[in-house]
């Protein structure tokens, strides 16, 4: 295929032409097509369905322990949930916090409870004249609306394959006392699916931040969300809080998990990790915020996978699913937009998204384009703080929610939109 | 009875001797009996085991417009749950949203985004020198720690038996911009079982506050939980959003309620009404803080109870079991305690506790000599705000979850605990 770049006028002309013939056509379908947010499929919720099986009104309520789940009480976690839990996360069950169902709420109420009350001791961030986070980006649009909704300021840290821009981190952690953060999915990241290199772990664990209440927050959201059941075909991420703990700096990150895309979003567990000084200052605020999080759901989740290798397992009949989608995915883009050089894309091997980024100044008009046809994608500019991508280039794609015959026609449309906006810019210069 | 205050001294040493044979006797039983939490009995719990039964893996998991509820998404609540919630917290659906397992939690949040945001636009509470909340006592040792734990001010308001004085409500709320809440149980109150009256709503709606952000802080956590079927048995409470807005100030109040007492403690639903200016204010943040709470929970509760009459019926079975609680305690203090006046104590219609008031200066020995004895008792204090009881009379009584048999002992160390701390406090003098 030839580079758009490189036709004529004239070539541009004719295959726009050819290409506004085939997108009406589209449009004619009147498509409904949803690729805007990390959603489960029917048929993978499907897959956790017997979890309703595992309580009854006959059931053994109490957890090992003996405490009654169905009562008040236990503020962090029953002891089995916390094993699993553990396990999923690769911490000891003891450096856990098992929450309710959401662990974005728990990433919100860590920032709240800074702001509020401080980090171990330190200066509350609602006393300090500036709060600053880095984002590495394009990144997760909800982490970045929790830091933009305490008015902390956002600082860009670019993406690379093996994580952010670490020299840079370091240069922000290192030097400025008013970083108190960064926001992290380091493994199949939102959007672009990347897993932090062994490197980047060892080099995040080795900060030396200049404010003491500079803390990692490292949302491991896809941590077993592997496409391939293939050990060489599954990103391996290291361990972080046991590689803070070796560097020295066992406070220095929380580890959020939770269980949303395992069994049912809404209806998962939740769970921090973090060192036992940050567990028990943690802790102090949470007993004033509630009694305790559903045990019952806990005793659900645990009883329905007895362990961590039936959870794998679990995750295998996910990736079933999961993994055509990206794959048809991918084959369109391939087939369709390879040597056009108007668009590249990157192809995980775990996560909910890929990754599409425009040639300058197309994104949002290419989601807009799409919209439409009926297609709907996450919001251009989504993916960076304040929704601002300073180059306009990038699309987050969530294949995981349209059926197979649905995503294929959701992926034509995409791509025939790049086309057709790429060839307007070309043409408008 | 002779009145312990009008005996001779010779008379209280002899009392004396033999209570402390009889308290001898029962410290020798080595009981283990906890009245101090408003904690359900398992009695209670196996009430609700059926609820456990109402999903399965071949349920329809669908709400009635549709969305798939073990899925992401629904902010505030199916609209089915908001139904059933609105019934029992007698305020239309729509002036609701369904929260997770905890009101606890929301009351929590409500003060930390004021404290953090402001109220409906108006100056965030951390950026302001002083801030006050007016707090009935005795009352609800939970909500006291909020406060505290957020630095605010809390001001003492003597509870009657109508609710607290409105007076000095008044008082302070129409002539202090910085009383910003108030906390209220209004309907068989923590700890004393009072029930607002009609005056006393009323007068709490027309509150004209010199602070615009000034909220009720309304925790109608025994709404349906009376101890007797018989109407004319039960305590009747005024609503108070529909008084707010007759009183032409619809915004000032919030409502919280949850299931927790209802259905299972910790996997409950828990929710919060108030008006659509309220709400508005208040979804701009929870939008921030969660994808959403846990729908299948909403979805087991609609199903087991269908309607609210069902739930009422439900309630008429706790009151079974909670009513002879209340009956045995209040039959010994009667036979042990009636005369001698070292202490008065409630009778409530409903709800989970009861109050009693010892002569000044014995609450924190009677709850001590409680524990010798192997009763567990709220600690003495913690009915007010910073757990400083000015008299150190008020000590709560929680009879919900002993059996009946070990309830009878344990009023019975009470009662005698009771007397001796009083002895001794009228021999010291």
């Amino acid at each position: 295929m030839k580079a758009y770049k490189d036709m004529t006028r004239e070539e541009m002309l004719a295959e726009q032409e050819a290409l506004t013939l085939k997108f009406e056509e589209m449009k004619g379908k009147k498509l409904k097509l949803d690729m805007s947010r990390g959603k489960p499929s029917k048929a993978q919720l499907e897959l956790s369905n017997e979890m309703m099986d595992v309580l009854d009104s006959g059931s053994y309520f109490l957890d090992e322990t003996g405490t009654d789940c169905r009562n008040y009480g236990v503020l962090n976690g029953i002891p089995e949930a916390k094993r699993l839990m553990g396990a999923m996360s690769e911490v000891d069950p003891d450096d856990m916090i098992i929450y309710g169902n959401s662990s974005l709420n728990i990433m919100y109420d860590t920032i709240s409870r800074s702001y509020t009350h401080g980090v171990c001791g330190s200066t509350p961030w609602c006393k300090l004249d500036s709060v600053k986070f880095l984002c590495p980006v394009p990144g997760y649009d909800r982490h970045f609306r929790i830091t933009e909704h305490f008015g902390i300021e956002m600082i860009n840290i670019p993406m690379t394959e093996n994580g952010p821009d670490m020299d840079l981190v370091e240069h922000y952690v290192n030097s400025d006392p008013a970083v108190k953060g960064i926001w992290c999915v380091p493994k199949y990241s939102n959007p672009q699916g990347y897993t932090y290199s062994e490197e980047t772990v060892k080099r995040f664990a080795a900060l030396t931040p200049a404010a003491e209440d500079f803390r990692i927050y490292w949302d491991n959201a896809y941590s077993i969300h592997h496409l391939y059941d293939e050990p060489e075909k599954q990103d391996y991420l290291l361990e972080i809080l046991s590689e803070c703990r070796k560097a020295g700096h066992p406070d220095m990150v929380y580890k959020f998990i939770s269980t949303s895309k395992v069994t049912f979003p809404g209806s998962g567990l939740a769970a921090l990790a973090a060192s036992k000084r940050n567990l028990e200052d943690i802790e102090k605020q949470l007993t004033v915020q509630t009694i305790g999080h559903d045990k019952l759901n806990q005793l659900r989740h645990v009883r329905f996978f007895g362990n961590m290798a039936n959870m794998h397992a679990h995750m295998s009949r996910h990736a079933e699913i999961m993994r055509p989608k990206f794959e048809i995915v991918e084959e369109i883009f391939r087939k369709e937009l390879s040597g056009l050089e108007i668009g590249t894309w990157t192809e995980p091997r775990g996560g909910y998204f890929l990754s599409f980024d425009t040639i300058p100044g197309c994104a949002k008009a290419v989601v807009a384009k799409c919209a439409e046809a009926g297609v709907k994608l996450t919001p251009a500019g989504a993916t960076y703080p304040y929704g601002k991508d300073p180059e306009d280039t990038n699309i987050r794609i969530a294949p995981s929610f349209p059926t197979l015959s649905e995503l294929r026609k959701a992926a034509e449309v995409f791509v025939v939109s790049v086309k057709l906006v790429s060839i307007s810019q070309y043409l408008n210069r």
